[in-house]
């Protein structure tokens, strides 16, 4: 049986400095091309701004041999190696047992492990099959790894100089275990030196747009400059060294950048989204929203999930006729919301385009926001193209960037 | 310099039948984690489907000793490797030096390359920078691929047991140069027979609860079983070689998981997501739709996005008070909008629980869901826990669940 806590063993590890860390995952889905491996992605950012020097990804199916091989290859070359996959109930999932044989250790079980898995059903009143209890089992010397958000616990192991650690592949379970557990034991058990990152996040401006309107601001040289852009977001990350004092820099981009920026992350402080932002401000200013959608169909109220101050949200489809004035229209729908709701903001979105326009990738909409505040009511207007679930997701972030806009008294 | 056509080169190379595949990707951006390896992803795909069993994914920086490392592995125990990345102009485009390094290859100007560039740069009317000229050496021995969508062309070589393609990582060059010159010569090269993939798609049941449910049954031995779960679905997957002829097994399957099956993806057929089939059968049967949502907040709505059949969705909080029967004020609620909206088809969401049940992911809500439709009432309901944004989709999962399982007769 396992017995000792994952702190003590953590601790009790050589401090070691500049750490070589490889990322494996383990899966069929991955190595087949069904999904894209955004785990190691995930996980190479985490390690990276924490210090360490990532060396390789490898990615392998669920062939028992391949997985033995790989271990063994990794025990020998890294100082630190995350995998996920493969913990799961099912026959496929190999991962404690590739492990068991690659470094000759049974396969025991965990009683406390156990005993969570049987709560995790427990509490959402299912009986727990048997299969399940496969995922109690761990390689001699592991040390348990707690998972709060499914049924898989992790595992740790130490083999030649590779600190292994073993986390579910669910994205949202590795996710949440590496921030909860990990994250903290590799600050105790490595030195680690982590460059400082500041990452300027925008909204309404592509990658391009950025790179241009930046391109003449002398950076310091020992700074490193990149952009990425997500489906929510424009990041321009600015990497300085460990050791740099003087980060001016940062704020004269953001102001040069403009008000497309609504946050710059801070190294050592807690990245906010978007809608986090949205809803510290509408906390603050105890606003409440009502939202009336189209071209969105529901993914601007969908967004403000578990927030209190969208009280109302409703879609239909919008008749449009020619020569329609869509902001007039708009401040006329929201005027009758807010008599009706008695929201303090009432956010409007319309769009012109037919069906074919809104479908097409190749075809562009436009769409229309309207925002009645006390303050009076803001617009602005968007060309909008592509797929239309991008196009959705553009739309719906365009509309909650009026409200940022406005709560950020950006508005003009 | 470099001579024959890639065309020769590839022909006369020796012919094998279950040729093992890896795929190397090389670049700072995919290691550190500023992107995820969609490449590989993509490349795993096409060759999976063409009949290749893929061993590995590897990435790695623009370190030269880790590039050397890996080419040497690789080439002993692979008998292709699809490598992406590291062909541009720049420092850290090291592919070329790395296989020239690793394989004694000396590099040699290929002058039909240099004009190729040089043309790239004249047509869009600028000068080539004196840079772009290494682009156009070549490891002794290699084959030029021609790139007519950037300024990289790639390159392919045959060491120890495997031949190596080399492609930039720019995604529209690298797809674009794999269709239209790799493929082919792939098909030509090897003796290939693609596997037969069944995949069984279910809403409702965990992997282990359908594991569990079909474990007593006898798959024919040359059948591969795997499970895999997205956020939308879960999937049971049957492999069949490629001359396998009795697939009776395949609906057996079926009969066996039961009305949770939603569809099947069949092999050359193209695959059908959950809302698609809705949508199928929805505008088969000539239906409209109108919804209201608590828990999931627009999502059902935004889920529907594109469709003509959802002519109208709100969002409103919910009041709960004790001893509610919240089937009976569900189809009070779906009387009134089907009375107001005029659709065939009306569902309506609510659930049981406190804000504190509902964001803490530890705590659990009860959805309750009904569907009024010509045919009378249906109703569901489920215990849903985890985090409020999984709530949330599994909440509009099982209210459209419903709604498909009506469609396809399955309400009982």
């Amino acid at each position: 049986m396992v017995k000792c806590s994952i702190h003590l063993v953590f601790v009790s590890a050589v401090i070691m400095s500049n750490p070589r860390a490889e990322i494996f995952s383990q899966g069929e889905e991955v190595i087949t091309g069904q999904v894209a491996d955004t785990n190691a992605a995930w996980l190479s950012e985490q390690l990276v701004n924490m210090g360490f020097n990532i060396a390789r990804h490898t990615a392998v199916g669920d062939k028992l041999p391949d997985l033995e091989e790989l271990l063994k290859e990794i025990s020998r070359r890294a100082d630190i190696c995350i995998c996920t996959g493969g913990l799961g109930p099912t026959l496929d999932d190999l991962t404690a047992e590739a492990v068991a044989n690659a470094f000759k250790r049974p396969l025991l079980l965990d009683s406390i492990a156990l005993t969570q898995i049987e709560s995790y059903f427990f509490n959402r009143q299912k009986k727990m099959a048997d299969i399940n209890r496969k995922q109690a089992f761990f390689p001699e010397g592991s040390v348990r790894i707690n998972n709060a958000w499914g049924t898989a616990p992790g595992f740790a192991v130490l083999q030649n100089r590779c600190w292994f650690v073993f986390l579910p592949g669910v994205p949202t379970e590795m996710r949440n275990m590496f921030r909860q557990h990990i994250s903290k034991q590799l600050q105790q058990r490595f030195v680690l030196q982590a460059e400082q990152l500041f990452v300027i996040k925008s909204i309404g401006m592509g990658e391009s747009d950025l790179q241009q309107k930046i391109n003449d601001f002398a950076l310091p040289e020992n700074v490193q400059l990149s952009f990425r852009a997500t489906a929510e977001e424009v990041q321009t990350k600015l990497l300085f060294p460990a050791n740099a004092e003087n980060t001016a820099c940062v704020s004269q981009l953001i102001d040069l950048i403009g008000d497309a920026v609504f946050t710059c992350d801070k190294p050592a402080k807690p990245a906010v989204s978007f809608i986090q932002l949205i809803d510290q401000l509408m906390t603050e200013k105890k606003f409440t929203l009502a939202v009336q959608e189209t071209a969105t169909q529901g993914l601007i109220s969908a967004k403000c999930i578990g927030y209190d101050w969208l009280t109302h949200a409703s879609y239909q489809p919008f008749e449009q006729a020619e020569n329609t004035d869509y902001i007039k229209i708009a401040a006329d729908i929201a005027h009758k919301l807010k008599h009706k709701n008695k929201t303090d903001l009432v956010l409007v979105q319309l769009y012109q385009g037919n069906k074919t326009q809104f479908l097409n990738k190749k075809q562009s909409i436009v769409i229309y926001n309207v925002l009645l505040t006390p303050e009076g009511i803001f617009q602005n207007s968007h060309i909008l193209a592509g797929p239309v679930k991008r196009k959705q997701n553009q739309a719906a972030l365009r509309a909650l960037d009026l409200l940022r806009r406005f709560l950020q008294n950006k508005c003009h």
